[in-house]
């Protein structure tokens, strides 16, 4: 495993750099937008999407370049739903990581543009891959993921449902509903762009799409298992922050004992289905099971 | 002129079907979101960008459906700009089109989703043309073109350099840059679209590319004339509002003789040169002119 975490630093470092590559330059009348999308992509994070998206890409023989675009459209699209979620019509943070957030920062209206901002520049971004020889089919098939996974149907769609019931019991269905779609949705589209780029097969898209699915569910019924059982000091953040907001969670609806044997059961499908694919990426596998099974 | 007015009220009609026809339906657990978006897209309008966007399409002897969810999409983005420009952080109104806006209906967080929705919906939108037989290259040119002329170097850059300057007094540099990208940006995107698919070629593209900007660019600077000579009556809002608010316009920095001259002069261009392309589209030549010397 120790292996696993010095490749994992230097996959990451390796992304930061394709995501510092495609990030517009600071410049011009509109610098200060600019300036907040800049500060809040550079404001840290695990990286894990593009991340994922490239391994997946690896592990169906994917080995051009023509992924780096969709790597840096995801973590824009990530960072620009962080800068929307964070406003004070939102979830009201004033802090992200330890700095302030990019309403703070930058003021509402900056932010709200920030936002827009990168969400579109994603996809300007995606659309580079069309003219780096890559099949032109694969490349537009892989908008249309990013968008839907994104979208009222995705990200966006589940954040929706959230921010509605904000504070409300929530009912298992509904729970489900927001976990798929609010955590779940992106890393589907990570998975599944890289699948598409590398010529994976149908049956191949949908699997790694199940694999994600699970993955986005497993990861975040360890969040709620964490606000009750983690050290504040390595989360992060306080303890039973969950419980003192109310909040309907897995833990709340299932309770500890059950969620954690979810959480185990969950993954181990994902990893089956990950190895019934027949090829290999021992450190995708890892990455899955880390996932899944961290403590911060 | 008569038989232009009912061409266009026919042509508004059947544009109309088309945006309805690809609008999400409003169900499912994102109900309120998906309902602000219909809301909003259904809230009226001329319909100019995805009018002008099937014309130039026809103009270059474009005849499937193929522009059809691009002229969808445009819609949309053009939909989704509003909501947030009216939202209370930017400029706060609470009417458009006599009726209230998304925030005042749904609430400030649902109308902040909405506008990131219907964004976002219009690249998956977008996409869809790539599974109706069109050309990959094309659409993924047209998805290229709509990113970037909506985005940061688009519409979006525009509007962040409008809303940092707001009450402030504006150079003639930088009024000419928020009305090229503010305005501009979307009608370039709209003719440069139908031009792509349906095949123009690059000189073709960017001639459009230039009668676009000058039809946005006399568009807006008519815009500032009626502000000032116009019927408060016909035009729906208070006269001389601009010079209430201690907007700089172009009006304010040129005068009025000079911004009449200009705006004349701006639309016989943008007429030649659409001439000097010598393909017919007798309606799109009379609706640029209309467009240009406007009353309302």
């Amino acid at each position: 495993m120790s292996k696993m975490i010095e490749c994992l630093h230097q996959y990451t470092m390796e992304t930061e750099e394709v995501i510092r590559k495609y990030l517009p330059p600071v410049e011009g009348f509109q610098k200060t937008v600019l300036d907040a999308m800049d500060y809040s992509v550079n404001a840290g994070g695990k990286r894990l999407r593009p991340l994922l998206m490239r391994e997946c890409y690896r592990l169906f023989g994917g080995k051009s370049e023509e992924v780096e675009p969709f790597m840096a459209a995801i973590e824009m699209i990530h960072t620009s739903s962080l800068i929307h979620d964070d406003l004070p019509c939102m979830d009201n943070d004033t802090l992200r990581r330890g700095k302030p957030t990019a309403w703070v920062k930058y003021g509402y209206d900056m932010a709200v543009l920030a936002g827009d901002g990168l969400m579109i520049y994603a996809f300007e971004t995606a659309a580079k891959a069309f003219s780096m020889g890559a099949d032109p089919e694969k490349v537009g098939r892989s908008i249309g993921i990013l968008a839907e996974k994104t979208g009222i149907y995705g990200m966006i769609g589940g954040q929706t449902v959230d921010v509605e019931l904000a504070g409300k019991p929530i009912p298992r269905e509904k729970l489900d509903f927001i976990y798929r779609l609010k955590t779940g949705a992106l890393l589907e589209a990570s998975l599944m762009i890289g699948a598409v780029l590398a010529g994976a097969s149908e049956q191949e898209i949908q699997t790694v799409e199940e694999i994600a699915s699970l993955v986005g569910l497993a990861f975040q019924i360890q969040d709620d298992i964490l606000d009750v059982t983690g050290d504040p000091e390595v989360l992060g953040k306080p303890a039973l922050s969950d419980e003192k907001n109310h909040k309907t969670t897995y833990v709340t609806l299932e309770g500890l004992e059950k969620a954690g044997k979810d959480v185990k059961e969950i993954s181990e499908i994902a990893v089956s289905l990950l190895r019934s694919l027949d090829r290999n990426n021992q450190f995708l596998e890892e990455l899955i099971i880390m996932l899944t099974d961290r403590k911060n």
